[in-house]
């Protein structure tokens, strides 16, 4: 570096919007000392751009800066990615010879990956000992910069660390260790200070994960655990993770018989058994009502396509990984990836006015995906699920109103299940499509819209597809997990693509807009967040079973099929098994049926019913007609809980 | 042939039953001859063993022999063989030099293959004229056995009959010729005896036709035409086509904008557009309706499954070829041809007592059979369609009572929709799986429904499925065609594959039987031939737009709407384009509303409306409420015809 160069200034961007002026070779860290020497001497790391580095990391002209101290939400993560060193630390002093992969943190914790280690679930207490003992060593955990030959040798017995070495000599001479006591490990960092930083820790389980995600390569052994500032926030975490598992809608699943994934039908590709299907057929039929009501009409396109309508949407290009495609003579087919692309074709097949827009298509479209096998998991990650999809083909001026209609809709579902939610508005990107002229209009339309609804949003600048603005929800579930909600995507790139039009009241050819959207997203992502929602405890009016009626001896069989008869408009069964009406009641409320009928010889003599809620509470002397009326006005109302007994 | 083999007799089995010795040389021709002199002069051609054949050709020993005279029905197919040897005739009288591949009858007519022909369907008329001289000079049509090598060459110039020749050459040392006149063509038969007992001719289009119905091969010309005995019987069959051709449902279905086949989606892939998917959810709700108070319970199984499961029901082995397959990793998977797979899967994914028996699945399941693409046509022949499909899971004993409510399920459908049918029941085949015990047990229960439905049958003997019998239906539409339509069908084999079982009373577990049934057959099907049925003039419940309100001027449009407002559970819609009264309700008609409302000054001053039906009877004056109620009726009772005005 010649003396000229090494008096260069470069300005990085704070969170603030200012810009900080430092020399051209500064680190993070003399950033943070340029601010102050308080933030300084805190500093753990930094974000450039959004990318966590070390603190010893140089910044770059323009780079947007965040220091990142012990009071940052990313302090988390780094004293994750720590306890992830001390865990493979903690394996080798216990099992000598192994092979490291890669041990990064993850949201909820961090993992090792490791080859020929031989382990069982009962051996993580005492590789948590060890843990927890190396954390009181209190190792300072020091960072080295490393040349690529140097490198080379110390990782000589480390196969797999090797493979990932060639890649970073391909990007630069050196690379970087961090040590800790007797072990060292490649890494980039960033870490914490010294092993004592690190709170609390537990490892969680044991799993399979193929070398870098792909399943053509060795299958290697994942030690999953978390880390946390201090014991009482790890408590939480296991007391939620617990929860979490007692409303695995895998386990609920089984239990009422809803769906089923085989291995000799495939992975990814549930079956819905006839509970499963009752409820998917209940939400369907709720988002047809809203549909209906709104103005939208149904549409029906192939799951296969030919991919000629993959090239001229732009998903072939930016798509064909995750698409499923096979070849039939000369022609390329796949199975649809997006429902948007067959929309447009059915809009394209007819000609329009402006008095016809806009054009609402709404269609429960199931679309393929090929995930990684590894990431498949019950209904949450599968590779083929179905959107309560809808587009409208609309004018300029017409956005506003329709994405009324639509929040509206959202918002209407998410009450239904008592779903808190946020909402964030994302902007024009810098890369992007359309004039000034529609990006400002449609951007100005959805402000108004979201300032309208009266309820609190972020937003995200730049945060847009390229194509178009968009609404983001997001909601919470019972235990406070947050999920990503439905979306209202603006559109003015598909209508180049397939050359959509209407002729407007000056007899001119317009390209209308395209707005994309889905009030529960993928059907399958939705259920499962029921299921755990509700811990398989569904409202009334989506409850696979909703009434059983429980005859306390097989003398009752007769007027118990007499009372199921009078309930016939619900889906309703008698237990008519050979058994103690206690472990019938035990069995209704295992299978999580919202009411219970119990019927005996009081209740035959005097032509009434016995109601029992799922709260286990039990009314005696009901009338038939009484129960009936209230379980109409539980159902058409799709109140959450059943509470003929609670009100 | 030795002296002592040339007195061996062999015996063939006429329609009767009864057996005829002849010599062991003996012809179709001579057989006759046997049966009497009359019937041996008579002959034209034979059936052997179902196969129509020349009566020249030797019969074999057991063989079940026909033989075919100008009163036969398969006279007809005889007579249009020869008509396309004058069609080729012509052709080669007119255009010299062409290819001739292959010329055969079929059920409407006859077609003939040419390559190097260059022509259009205004030389038809021409071709026709030539092959009525042709017919007027009644040349003898003569039979020649000839060597393969003489054969070839006299096809030295005909490259494609010399690729026919290659094939014949391998099963025999001789072939047959058939000459007329100046003209001769490599045919196996049979013929009329000369060119003059062809009754009247008609050429009806030109198509492409790839070269033995494979894509990858040549593209020919293919010209139809039909034969009749007289011009009467040709009139008949021109007017039927002409009915069949306004009634066409890929006209129709682009006219009243309910579906679309396009290129850049693919062949055989149908998009529905909303007024189709109207008819088709429509259809759909009907058959929920009837699954449900018939205690069906619907499950959805994935489109695409691993190939495994085929593997063991057995469709990979005989159906591989019909089906899109593909790999993803090292897995193969197809796109589903049969839905039946699946629902077992789901059945055995549980375990079963006798007490849950009957189970009945019901899926509107989309499947997939790669038809060659010269055969897709409209919604008749697609590569993607729906069956409302259902699978029974029964004990044995009750077979009876289950096929019997799908015989009344099957006939509530025809009966809604007008249709005439006919039944017969397919008996077991000599190749087939299960006990004598079930089979017997099985047959007599589906005699014992179709004697107490009451309704004509036949009995099919040996013509059941391998793995089962079965009870077909087929019926009629407006204009006489005939259609193939539901089957209930037993299988023995499907569940014995998938090791399905149910505990029986006697704690032992137990096979049930399979039911496979549909009630429309595929969706895409049945909707296609209700275009045609109805020449899209749907019933008021399926019609995509039920009532069209027509205001007089532009005055009356706000009271339109307002009449409009009050049938707002029908389809109904305003027509308020700046146009005349004439015109909107030409529009009308043409869009095949059932209904039309339509309202002026004097209907605002009175509040009431005039209905117009499409039968273009108008009645003036009428209440509001007193239609609404009539809608209702008409709705809810699923009349066939709109008959407010009618009654």
């Amino acid at each position: 570096m010649s003396e000229s160069d090494s008096q260069e200034q470069i300005a990085v961007v704070l969170p603030d919007g200012s810009e900080l002026e430092v020399a051209e070779d500064a680190t993070v860290e003399d950033c943070a000392y340029e601010i102050g020497p308080g933030l300084g001497s805190d500093t753990v790391a930094g974000k450039l751009d959004g990318e966590l580095v070390a603190k010893e990391e140089p910044v770059y002209d323009g780079a947007e800066l965040e220091i990142v101290t012990d009071q940052s939400e990313e302090y988390l993560q780094v004293m994750r990615h720590s306890a992830s060193h001390c865990l493979a630390q903690a394996v080798e002093r216990h099992y000598g010879d192994v092979d490291l992969a890669i041990g990064p943190p993850t949201d909820e914790g961090f993992y090792y990956d490791f080859d020929n280690l031989d382990i069982d679930e009962e051996n993580l207490a005492d590789l948590e000992d060890e843990m927890e003992e190396i954390i009181a060593d209190d190792y300072e955990i020091e960072r080295e910069v490393v040349s690529i030959e140097e490198a080379e040798e110390r990782l000589a017995d480390e196969p797999y660390k090797l493979e990932l070495l060639a890649e970073f000599a391909e990007e630069g001479d050196t690379v970087t260790f961090y040590r800790q006591g007797e072990w060292e490990d490649l890494c980039a960092g960033p870490h914490v200070e010294s092993t004592g930083e690190i709170g609390a820790v537990e490892l969680l389980e044991i799993a399979g994960a193929y070398w870098r995600g792909d399943e053509e390569n060795t299958m290697q052994t994942r030690i999953y655990g978390t880390a946390f500032e201090d014991e009482s926030d790890l408590e939480a975490f296991l007391n939620r993770k617990q929860e979490a598992e007692k409303r695995d809608h895998r386990r609920i699943g089984n239990e009422m018989d809803l769906f089923s994934i085989q291995d000799v039908t495939g992975p990814g590709l549930p079956l819905y058994h006839p509970a499963g299907k009752t409820v998917l057929k209940e939400l369907e039929g709720f988002v047809e009502d809203l549909n209906e009501d709104a103005g939208y009409d149904y549409v029906e396109t192939p799951h296969v396509f030919k991919t000629d309508l993959w090239h001229r949407s732009g998903h072939y290009e930016n798509y064909q990984d995750d698409m499923f495609i096979f070849d039939v003579g000369d022609d390329e087919f796949g199975l649809k990836p997006m429902n948007c692309p067959g929309h447009a074709a059915i809009f394209q097949d007819h000609s329009w006015s402006y008095r016809d827009l806009p054009i609402r298509y709404a269609e429960n479209g199931k679309v393929y995906r090929k995930e990684q096998r590894g990431e498949l998991s019950g209904l949450s990650r599968v590779w083929a699920f179905t959107i309560d999809d809808g587009h409208l083909f609309v004018r300029p001026e017409q956005i506003k109103s329709e994405v009324e209609q639509i929040m509206d809709m959202i918002t209407d579902v998410l009450d239904t299940f008592d779903l808190e939610y946020e909402m964030a508005l994302a902007t024009r990107p810098e890369k992007s499509v359309g004039s000034d002229e529609i990006w400002d209009r449609a951007e100005e339309q959805l402000e108004s819209v979201l300032d309208s609804h009266g309820h609190e949003y972020e937003i995200e600048e730049g945060d847009g597809a390229f194509y178009g603005p968009k609404i983001d929800f997001a909601f919470e579930d019972a235990i406070g997990r947050s999920w990503d909600g439905p979306t209202v995507q603006l559109d003015f790139n598909m209508p180049e693509r397939f050359d959509l039009d209407y002729v407007g009241e000056d007899n001119e050819e317009h390209r209308p807009v395209m707005i994309h959207r889905a009030l529960y997203g993928s059907y399958e992502r939705f259920f499962m967040m029921l299921i755990e929602h509700y811990e398989g405890r569904f409202p009334l009016w989506l409850a696979p079973e909703q009434v059983r009626v429980l005859p306390i001896s097989d003398d009752n069989l007769g007027y118990a099929h007499r009372v199921a008869n009078e309930f016939d408009d619900f889906r309703v069964e008698v237990d008519g098994r050979d058994s103690t009406l206690e472990r019938k009641i035990r069995a209704a409320h295992d299978d999580r049926v919202p009411y219970q009928i119990i019927v005996g010889d009081n209740e035959e003599d005097d032509g009434n019913i016995s109601v029992r809620d799922r709260f286990e509470d039990q009314e005696y002397d009901v009338e038939i007609e009484e129960f009936r009326s209230h379980l109409e006005a539980e159902h058409d109302e799709q109140r959450t809980e059943p509470d003929f007994l609670q009100g």
